[in-house]
């Protein structure tokens, strides 16, 4: 929609046409639906430029509109703040939504050395929220530092410098795209928890929901905060609701512990227990933190004043997620329920169902835990895309990452993540298990060089308070520096050395594309126009048959130069003859025409002999290749001819300095002469 | 190789350049050694200019030379004239190793009734034999009165039409790649006979058999005759080898009947056995005759007297394939060798173990009909795309089917017989018993084009004697008339449908192509040269930044014609004010310039409405796009560059009349300006 107006009704397009058109005078356009003049040389596109005419087009951009929605101007984008309640929701789902497979995954570390180490859970679940409170405060300063947003990959590049925060960014690329990926598999196992007969769909189920959650977010969804609400609530309201209900059984002393399996251990010793197993069981359970960076990446998004509303909202979010890690894990024990490895039964769904007995509760449970994670996934297209965005703003990933589609949305960051997370999804069988270990490496490096970056900031800026400041950054530095490396060390061979691989050949490739950009850049600088004096013409024509197309083609490039030569190329000196004298009937004599003899009945190869042949002689001049081109009616009809145009074409796009002027010829049936290049069809 | 001569040494190719080089002036090319100068305006490639020089299209040339041998030229092609005795090992391959199938196929077609109808073989091979001699005695005829070559193709169409000639040549097409992959299943199952632990292996090995024929029809069989004569003639041998020792064991009364799973069933009543089953057993064996019409088709290829010769071949080529089938059935039946439906012997090779007893001889029989069978399948190679030329001519085809390969064999028709002969081979599983249904329909519609078709010459003509040879062929295209109804019937539901339902199919589709070609050149025909000063100019400039690429294509375009506008279509107001001020610091003005608000990001359609906008005002104008093109140095580079002049080209390549402008820029990593188009690189 037009923002400015302009009072002369039509312009006349003639002037610029013209090439000439003095700086006072309008550019009109007269009863055009599809641009409008708003000044000199100024046009705007109207809604009614992005309509396809073509029979195709239109149906495909139809089709993207129903899918889509109608395109959105970019003065249309609109930025939403938040209350800190509904921040709470949009910005903690990926966090929340982790106690639904990490108390499981710490468990099933213990496990191996017997259900009587499963007690351990206890202790180590303790261990993982002082992390957490640790981790959560270092965050509170990042949040105050960067009120306009402090992810990772902006802040470790601020103070630590590029590779630093590129190794920030690649960590943070792999964590988006595990998170969709475990969440989305975790919710599935939720689903096949509450109604077994999915089991065999849980692929192509998670496919289709990663599927589903890029199609609204290529949308774009506007409503977030409210449509975040509902399932975060409702998730935040059944855990509290089953562990309030649980710690009244244990209080009453109405618990009846689950036999599931755990009974015949029950007696064992914990005899295989080593500090390789505990720190793995910690490492597992660590997949609880994710998310926890989300709320000092979206600072901006919060009603001012901003910071202190963040960082009130990252301590309910910290008190919740720990108070519900712990609460779970405690009744987990309580209840005496061991991980289900074969079959399709998650802890929390066994927990639920010893709690509250397989009945409305239970399956509500289920169900926003379902939600819940699919929402977790959704906060990954969000973040990933933006990241994306940052990182190709500064030339580190293609600049096709900073497109806006037609809903403003970066479509192509949302469309990779979609591809990637559910080829990775597809590549481990929709298995949580599986996924885990791959998961925690990449968020704790992110942990990492984020609070390690905020120590060398506070060091070099001195504010008011740096020295406390300091202290809980590095504190939080060196206590997720320490879990990274256990993290990577312990679940190396279950699939974190992928990640320790990927890594690196990420930053690397970051850097390749850096250098590519900026080589570029630098070797399109130019300070002075080029004179279209020096330029001096001359173009070749070549030509299969003397018909219309040919005899246009010859036409149009005798109307540009007088320097005009059609090449015939031939097999046979009957064959040139032939074809000379046909020229002479025509044109009365065999002025501009070369044809070249064949012998082995190539066309393509002579006729770059021939080119270099006249650049050695003249290597002044611009070579300019006129082609004729066909454009047949339907696609199959060009089975029916020689792709001989585009073998030149192709051919000659690794001839430098050699310029192609297709003369394209449409079928249409009619059989008008006309002066310029055909126009029917 | 040049085959002219001349005497001025070098010649100045600007005469020709310059476009009007006088007809006495010759077009000189100086040390050029890709190029030599045959008269005025008259060059001829040389074998160097095949050569290229790009380091892939290189390594891709050598790869093709070694494969395929070095290209020849047209003047290379050679034609060798058969003596009688190789014409017969060359052109009855096909025909003569139908027997190593055709008899098993009859069998099991007579066993669905109980072993004890296998008798009726023998009544059923008498009467192909005759058939035999029919079509025999009737081919005589087309020899005569076609001694350029009379395939049914061309014999129908002379005589019967367009529609009826086009049916012979969908039923030849069909015919040809079931010969391929009968014949390479036939030899498979001869060469699992001998080895049965290649039996997993049959269609690799039968496509691998398949690609090497194919590798071997592209560098062109040079050496014909000889090739041929070997396997032939081995296989004559050892077949009079087993049938002449057969006879006399039987002479001599020293058979021993084989039991292998034919004594449970040998008292069994002929019970089952109806005429429907003695006709399909009839209709299989006719397979024995497919291949018969080859030497008709080929009568070119025999020394002087060509006809007399090629009819005594043909009565030679009958008299062996009846008497071999004969005597096979023969021995088949007197030594009670009873078709293995489930396992992988082959009746042949049965018998030949039953007469000669598993020992060398043996081990040659099957040798042989390897051998000649992979021959057969070659033979068709040969002749399929002899007559995709003869119908590509006639413009039935796609013209690509004319199109001679470097060493001078029809690639395109070679290459599409292997593909699809291939695809057929791996879809029935190289079963031959599978395919046999769909073989005889093709084969013997083909015969029934052809005498038909002569019958309507003579009537016609009427020649001396025309009455006694119109009576032979009127007698041979009954008969095979109904052999044609009865093999399409009476295996109608076991295969036959395919072929009766895609021979009309192929022949709509060659009178579709033909009213395109026909179409197309009408509408392409022209009298009289079109007037370059009636063409007027118009050029669009898109440029994305005011960097080297875009100032140098609006050079160039300023360079053609002063009628030059640059488009700029930006985001925002901001951006293009922003940019119309960079154009004012580089040029001074904004003369030429349009800048385009596309508010809805969107590059192609602003341009295209644009266009359209331009065109609207001057209708008579030839509008041209000048497109600068990035040439990056890798092909992944490319992934760094948004392909926006690709897709401008795309959508301009359906909008009728407007012509492009390619103007490259290679990417160097060099700096200096130069006038022209970039030629680093």
């Amino acid at each position: 929609m037009p923002r400015r107006e302009d009072s002369t009704p039509e312009l006349d397009i003639r002037e610029v046409k013209r090439g000439r058109h003095p700086g006072d005078k309008y550019v009109r356009v007269r009863h055009n639906p599809k641009l409008q003049r708003m000044g000199p040389g100024l046009l705007t596109a109207t809604p009614r430029a992005e309509e396809p005419s073509g029979g195709i087009s239109k149906a495909i951009y139809r089709c993207k509109k129903a899918l889509l929605g109608t395109p959105l101007a970019t003065y249309q984008a609109q930025h939403e703040r938040l209350t800190k309640v509904k921040a709470l929701a949009v910005l903690s789902s990926d966090a929340l939504s982790s106690v639904a497979y990490a108390p499981e995954e710490m468990l099933r570390a213990l496990l191996l050395a017997g259900t009587a180490a499963l007690y351990f859970s206890l202790p180590i679940s303790g261990a993982i929220v002082l992390l957490l409170v640790i981790v959560a405060f270092s965050y509170s300063q990042t949040i105050k530092a960067y009120p306009k947003g402090g992810g990772s990959y902006i802040v470790a590049s601020d103070n630590l410098g590029t590779v630093a925060g590129l190794t920030a960014g690649a960590a943070l690329i792999i964590g988006y795209i595990l998170t969709v990926a475990v969440s989305i598999a975790a919710g599935m196992a939720a689903l096949v928890a509450a109604i077994p007969a999915l089991e065999a769909f849980t692929v192509p189920l998670g496919v289709g929901f990663i599927a589903l959650i890029t199609l609204a977010n290529l949308r774009g969804i506007r409503e977030a905060g409210s449509i975040f609400a509902v399932p975060t609530y409702a998730f935040l309201l059944c855990m509290f609701g089953l562990i309030g209900y649980g710690l009244y059984r244990v209080a009453t002393g109405t618990v009846v512990p689950v036999s599931e399996g755990s009974g015949a251990l029950a007696g064992d010793a914990v005899s295989g227990l080593s500090l390789f197993l505990v720190l793995r069981a910690f490492a597992s359970g660590c997949a609880a933190m994710t998310g926890v960076e989300a709320i000092s990446d979206g600072v901006p998004a919060f009603q001012a004043p901003e910071w202190r509303n963040a960082r009130t909202t990252l301590a309910w979010m910290a008190g919740i997620l720990g108070s519900t890690f712990l609460g779970l894990t405690y009744l987990i024990h309580r209840y005496g329920v061991v991980p289900d490895v074969e079959g399709h039964q998650t802890v929390v769904s066994a927990l639920a169902r010893a709690v509250l007995g397989q009945g409305v509760g239970y399956y509500a449970i289920l169900a926003s835990t379902v939600m819940i994670l699919i929402l977790a996934a959704n906060t990954s297209f969000s973040d990933f895309p933006r990241l994306g965005y940052f990182m190709a703003r500064d030339r580190f990933l293609p600049h096709q990452f900073e497109y806006r589609g037609d809903r403003l949305a970066y479509s192509n960051g949302i469309v990779a993540l979609g591809v990637i997370s559910s080829v990775l999804l597809i590549a481990f069988g929709g298995d949580t298990h599986a996924l885990i270990p791959l998961y925690a490496v990449g968020v704790f490096l992110a942990f990492t060089m984020s609070q390690a970056a905020m120590v060398v900031r506070w060091w070099r800026r001195r504010d008011p308070g740096w020295r406390w400041s300091m202290a809980i950054n590095g504190v939080g530095a060196a206590t997720t520096a320490l879990v990274t490396l256990i993290v990577a060390v312990v679940r190396f061979r279950e699939g974190a050395w992928i990640v320790v691989l990927v890594l690196p050949v990420l930053v690397l490739l970051f850097l390749g594309i850096k250098r590519h950009y900026t080589g570029t850049s630098r070797e399109l600088l130019t300070e002075t126009p080029i004179d279209p004096e020096r330029i001096t013409h001359t173009m070749i024509v070549p030509i299969a048959d003397l018909n219309r197309v040919a005899l246009q083609s010859l036409a149009y490039a005798r109307s540009l130069t007088p320097n005009v030569t059609a090449v015939h190329i031939t097999q046979g000196d009957e064959a040139a003859e032939d074809f000379r004298n046909r020229w002479l009937a025509k044109y009365g004599n065999l002025d501009g025409l070369v044809v070249i003899e064949s012998p082995y009945r190539s066309l393509v190869s002579p006729l770059l002999a021939y080119i270099d042949a006249v650049d050695s002689t003249d290597p002044g001049d611009t070579i300019a290749v006129v082609l004729p081109e066909f454009v047949a009616r339907h696609w199959w009809e060009h089975l029916l001819h020689n792709q001989t145009a585009l073998r030149i074409k192709g051919a000659l796009l690794f001839r430098p300095g050699t310029v192609v002027i297709n003369v394209p010829y449409h079928l249409s049936g009619k059989r008008e002469p006309s002066p310029g290049p055909e126009r029917g069809g």
